[in-house]
């Protein structure tokens, strides 16, 4: 039997949109997706769940209505849920997300161009 | 308010032990754990949950009763739920694990001396 590894990097190269994750990985009801981010997100929520940000290369900052939190590489945090939330890079950042499975990037806001379709694997 | 990142390495200095998993956050119902590792674990399986596992330095063999795969750093494998897996690292390597809340690293196994106990944070 042939087991293989999921490999981020090589996971990255096979992508360029920003804001669009895709995801690698199911874990029970969980899903792993990797996004490329740069510039400013909308702010959003999730009403039934927890997010969880990973930065694998890069730095992201998440703005709250009472502060921010800013994350660089080897870096984590979970959103809690119902907690509006905007993401926003400086320069291209590349993120592992961690959420359940058919989560909408832009939760409960009208995210237009921005809202990505859900369970886009690569 | 203020919001705080969680930092692996700086979570990797407050502790030395292997296959002793230490909770740094927490998703819903699951856990993110960091683990150090070395040397051969026991063959276990949980019997409810599936298990990832990312190599966050280091490299991690996961036998299986037919085959393995090899993890480097960057690198992620999900075991299924209910299939044994037997982790083993030749030098010392760190691990963010992520399960549900509540399970036994040693899972259905008689796991002796290497059964840690569960929920400890960091």
């Amino acid at each position: 039997m042939t087991y293989q590894s999921i490999n981020f990097n090589n996971k990255f190269g096979l992508f360029t949109e920003h804001w669009a994750p895709k995801v690698i990985a199911e874990m029970n009801d969980y899903q792993f997706k990797l996004a490329k981010v740069e510039g400013e997100f909308v702010f959003h929520s999730h009403a039934n769940t927890d997010e969880t940000f990973i930065v694998l290369d890069g730095c992201l900052r998440i703005d709250f209505e009472d502060g921010s939190v800013d994350l660089n590489a080897g870096e984590m945090f979970v959103v809690p849920k119902g907690v509006p939330h905007k993401p926003f890079a400086k320069s291209e950042t590349q993120l592992l997300l961690i959420e359940p499975r058919g989560v909408v990037n832009t939760g409960e806001a009208e995210g237009g161009a921005l809202t990505a379709k859900t369970d886009v694997w690569i």
